[in-house]
């Protein structure tokens, strides 16, 4: 077999790059009978891995009872072994925690019946929902360790170490998610230990705090000891209230993390070696694992997973460009975690007979991955079957309107696996490919994380800053000729490209240190649309002011008709936020109100540097928009990359250092759309009057 | 010019069935110069009307000064001179409110500036936002009625009634929305007269109830009067509070209507007459305007607005299955209240540039309200031009990407106008057509307009029983073969079709009345999911149980993996809400619980009829869904429509009870998709393999 490795760029086999290409592929549900067929048409589309989930409900059937026999719908073993002989690499997910479309979310009935206690809790002590569990709730782990242990002495065997097939397993799934979705962070007693010295809600706040005197004073509490804080659910109205909420979401995401170090100790300790992870349920909850990575340390992937649609409540039927941003977002998130962007569940086919999951939607939402960094992929799912009988909570035949339907025949979906596949192989160079950008979006992961929590005391909070980012800033710039990449504000910024940073009122000292030094060095940076005077504990910290050498900004009230920017005319769509009423000598204006005359943008020199302060934010709506943006851009010293006449195709290029580029054209809608192409990264291109069907990702090696 | 009238069934022109086919064209945007040749396009792609604003804000820029001059973009004279040349008529909207993407929604700065009295408020005297007016406030009314007067002025000659264009009057826009959207009703105590005997709200109650003690038995107040009672917001957390909640609601869109019957009293008084028609912003909230309908009586219009976006926040990109389903619902709301379905705003483009509205989506969302029932039709814009200076709110070059560009050019859409035009011309027997359906649904207007606010301690609340129809019912059988119409429950039923009641725990006496006589005189009923115990006022009522004879009920808590269905196997997707312990010995199962065996569904003979109690709930997933429900439908006698083996594919059969059949195949989905079609009703027809482009409807004549 070979081995598998990975970096921040991409994947390696034996030490070759290519992209990871798996499908989920439930050997508990797939006739063992055409297992073997079932694997050469994967094989066949290009794929190297097959994932499963290993359940628990399936396994264990009775507590104590753990199966891991040869039975039918039981063989993981056989599994495994027609895996090695296939030279398919496999992922392992054994949960505890699935879902999978099992009844219980996979766990077994005995464990969901006769244990109630093991249930997450709000603060009142109220369980979520059944399934919910706590993940550290001691008689939990007990039961988990088990099946663990059993696990392992099946898997041990099959391990990449011992020359077998396994080169990925999997802690849980979708963290957070069964606490998150149905009520919010987990609140157990017993599992945070509240009222103990040493429980861990206690040691959380004495490893932040060091004294209750000062828990007391960022809290506005009158603890006497730690072990008597106890957490309620807060509104984050006040200072206090919104780092007790915060405090409270950082503990919470920790004993995440530590539920996930202690799954991979269990691994280890039963002699499983070789990297583990993880999937974040959907772009948006990666912040959630800052924790995680940290505490799993090297060897470890996050990835997340990337459905555009599971049944008609959800938001839109096909992958559009509101779906290619959250994509984007969620792949410079991988990346600033230092994966390589790897989707551990990308939509095979859904649950749900409507809407349907049609080839060309397929296809589009493949490539739209690809083009916005993807390295790895596993299909969620490759290929279903009948399900053992009761577990199914959709279907008793998991059909799952897969790539190959439950009973083995080809869906037409089969062609977009397939031409994706041979997509990848015919451009295998892409696999070490990185995306060309003309501008950074600075972000922190204590920002965007608390997006939909931060406190309504700041100069701009209520989660305004995340949609500025992704709705705003990002889909603007996808819209214009400077494409986007997104950097750690903590981290070291590249000098190369300008700096744009959508921020709330708070910013922690260390990003903005690390902005000043940016622009001192030479830097260009916008800020936006505030200037924060807090840091993320919502203590205050203004290190930015400097930057604009005492303008005196006000909180502004208007209602923007347009604002007016020298060289480009009326920008329409922006709204007021804040003002410059007395700028320094040596600033420049460069956007007024269109009607009042204030001063909106302008710049100035820092250091070796520049600053701008863009004191408006916007959601993306008239293209007068990315027209200003490019000008501002272009002032900046921002190089271009690719330029589509119709704004509404988006471009990516990818490259891979040495002269090689990809080009992508993305409709991502229902109609068909004509527009014309300026390359100018690594040299002028033009691709005139081009045609794309609906839903058609046009890729074009230059 | 052709007179124009309409009924229910549709529009006449002298007499003659026709579609309305207008245009909005901004007398105040487009450049006079190119006015006639925008015209002739118009007309050259089907269209016989043309509408307009007539804002405030451009006809009296400064109190006291109202100019309807031939000035540059405020020559309304000419505009309607050359309309009546052009044989085009008119449809007028001279607000007050308009919004129009005008500032101030397109009211005079000095009204906004100078009498911020006039602001609708919550209940604490908080303004919702400066251009959120309280329609009825003497002050605003004062202002209002000195515009009419000027606008109808200058109108009067132009009315059909003196041989002119002017076809039809609007009152206002989009009533009650710059409230609900922003914040809710409007409490603005002097327009709702709280704390006089005489005042609004008091007459109000007084007139509902007679006596103050009544009124406080019915809210669990303890007023001394009518004037002194005063109202709040309301949770809806007990009974009580449920009905002070839904009496304020129904004051309040009894104000809305009387606000436009003063409205249309003040253009009578002026000397205009004919037709008065309104637009509600969207199916949705078509029953706020029942008052409305009531009190405008004879020779008004109500139609409704039907975007499928806007700009990036909408939940859809193009017209989706989602989206026929809300103008479906609409429409047949629209039928409910007597009007020929009339789309008041059909995009003819966005004020966003992005997401694009393209060809194809346009077409397929005019074909789409054309297979749901549209008789008449108003794009909004076909046209627009510059902005008069300083007064557009998202641009100063109203383009809004329409048919006919701003600049006179012909937008690609321009086709889609074209075809659809073309079709209605060469069908036009369409006009009077009927919608086929095997099936309806009944609603009454009360109840739906509390979906969102009725009652949690109803034994089936929260707004559930609305999504239950639409996302429920309505979608799944429009997945199936039988087509489904809808019904008033306080109206007389077709004893012809099948009934489905989708209930909340609340349900009228009148309504239970009608539905218990209907199934007495040999109606087939089926009823869902639970029984309703309380009228409409949440006083008990419990008329219905007889139908089941002593069947006893319990609420469940079951968690169902599929019911069972003899003949049909397992029904996947339904959620368990009613079981049914003991039956009467008359009563057949029709599905119970596929694991635990407890019934769900089951029918019993009641009078010359049959009642089935259906006990679940469900969202449109699964395709045994629709399956189950033509299984019970043929039961029941239904005949069925017409079906596409592919179910992701909607049908809809338009008749003109004469023997000519259009039958309408919708692909609302960005991939190609293939089906077979049979068609049953008024003689049975196949259609084998028909492949359909991404949004193509396909419209064939049987």
């Amino acid at each position: 077999m070979k081995r598998l490795a990975f970096d921040e760029r991409g994947f390696t086999f034996d030490g070759k790059p290519g992209f990871l290409v798996s499908g989920e592929f439930h050997y508990f549900r797939v006739p063992e009978e055409d297992w073997a067929r079932r694997m050469d048409l994967f094989k066949e589309a290009g794929g190297n891995a097959l994932a499963t989930y290993v359940p628990w409900l399936i396994h264990e059937p009775e507590e104590g009872t753990i199966l891991f026999d040869r039975g039918e719908k039981r063989d993981l073993q056989g599994f495994l072994e027609l895996c090695r002989e296939k030279e398919l690499l496999v992922l392992l997910r054994p949960g505890p925690y699935q879902y999978s479309e099992l009844v219980n979310d996979g766990l077994p009935t005995w464990l969901i019946r006769n244990y109630p206690v093991i249930r997450a809790t709000d603060p009142a002590g109220k369980p979520f929902r059944d399934e919910s569990v706590s993940y550290l709730h001691p008689l939990f782990l007990e039961k988990a360790r088990k099946y663990y242990k059993a696990f392992a002495g099946v898997v041990r065997p099959y391990m990449a170490s011992n020359g077998g097939p396994v080169a990925l397993l999997q802690t849980d799934n979708e963290l957070s998610g069964i606490h998150m979705w149905f009520s919010g962070p987990d609140y157990n007693p017993e599992t945070m230990g509240f009222g103990k010295e040493d429980g861990r809600y206690a040691s959380f706040l004495r490893e932040k705090y060091g004294t209750v005197k000062a828990l007391n004073a960022a809290h506005g509490t009158a603890w006497t000891s730690f072990g008597e804080a106890k957490p309620e659910r807060e509104d984050g109205a006040s200072f206090f209230s919104a780092r007790r909420r915060k405090d409270y979401y950082d503990f919470y995401f920790s004993t995440v993390a530590e539920y996930s170090a202690l799954l991979a100790s269990w691994m280890r300790e039963d002699g499983l070696t070789g990297p583990i992870c993880h999937n974040s349920a959907n772009p948006r909850e990666n912040p959630r694992f800052r924790e995680t990575v940290e505490r799993m340390g090297k060897d470890f992937l996050l990835g997340s997973d990337h459905y555009y649609n599971l049944d008609a409540t959800w938001a839109q039927n096909s992958p559009t460009p509101q779906y290619a941003l959250k994509i984007l977002l969620g792949n410079e998130m991988l990346r600033a975690f230092g994966m390589p962007p790897t989707v551990l569940e990308m939509p095979g086919g859904s649950p749900s007979d409507t809407p349907p999951i049609l080839k060309e939607d397929l296809l589009a939402c493949y490539m739209t991955n690809l083009a916005l960094g993807l390295k790895g992929v596993n299909y969620y799912v490759y290929t279903g079957g009948p399900n053992y009988p009761g577990t199914g909570n959709t279907a008793d035949i998991y059909d799952y309107n897969a790539h190959i339907r439950a009973d083995g025949s080809k869906n037409e979906t089969y062609g977009a696996l397939f031409a994706f596949g041979r997509f990848l192989t015919e451009h295998a160079w892409l696999a070490r490919s990185r995306r060309a950008a003309s501008v950074n979006i600075g972000f922190e992961w204590e920002g965007i994380r608390s997006i939909d929590c931060d406190c309504e005391k700041l100069s701009y909070g209520g989660g305004k800053a995340g949609k500025l980012l992704e709705r705003g800033w990002l889909y603007a710039l996808m819209c214009s000729a400077c494409a986007p990449a997104m950097t750690l504000l903590t981290e070291e910024l590249d000098p190369e490209l300008p700096l744009v940073v959508p921020v709330s009122g708070a910013l922690s000292e260390a990003a903005q240190k690390n902005i000043l030094s940016f622009v001192e060095k030479g830097g260009k940076l916008i800020l936006t649309p505030v200037i924060p005077d807090r840091d993320q504990e919502f203590r205050p910290a203004d290190l930015l002011s400097p930057l604009f050498g005492g303008a005196v900004f006000k909180k502004s009230g208007k209602t923007l008709r347009a604002l007016f920017a020298e060289g480009v005319g009326c920008v329409y769509g922006m709204n007021a936020v804040t003002e410059a009423e007395a700028l320094p000598p040596d600033a420049e204006v460069l956007a007024r109100d269109a009607d009042g005359g204030a001063v909106f943008v302008f710049r100035r020199p820092f250091g070796k540097g520049q600053a701008v302060f863009f004191g408006a934010d916007f959601m993306m709506t008239s293209f007068t928009q990315p027209v200003f943006l490019e000008s501002l851009l272009a002032r900046l010293g921002a190089k271009k990359t690719a330029f589509s006449e119709n704004r509404n195709i988006f471009t990516s290029l990818l490259e891979d250092g040495e002269g090689r580029r990809m080009l992508f054209l993305m409709n991502l809608y229902s109609g068909r759309q004509r527009t014309s192409v300026r390359v100018t990264r690594g040299g002028e291109v033009l691709i005139e009057d081009i045609e794309l069907e609906p839903m058609e990702i046009k890729a074009i090696e230059l």
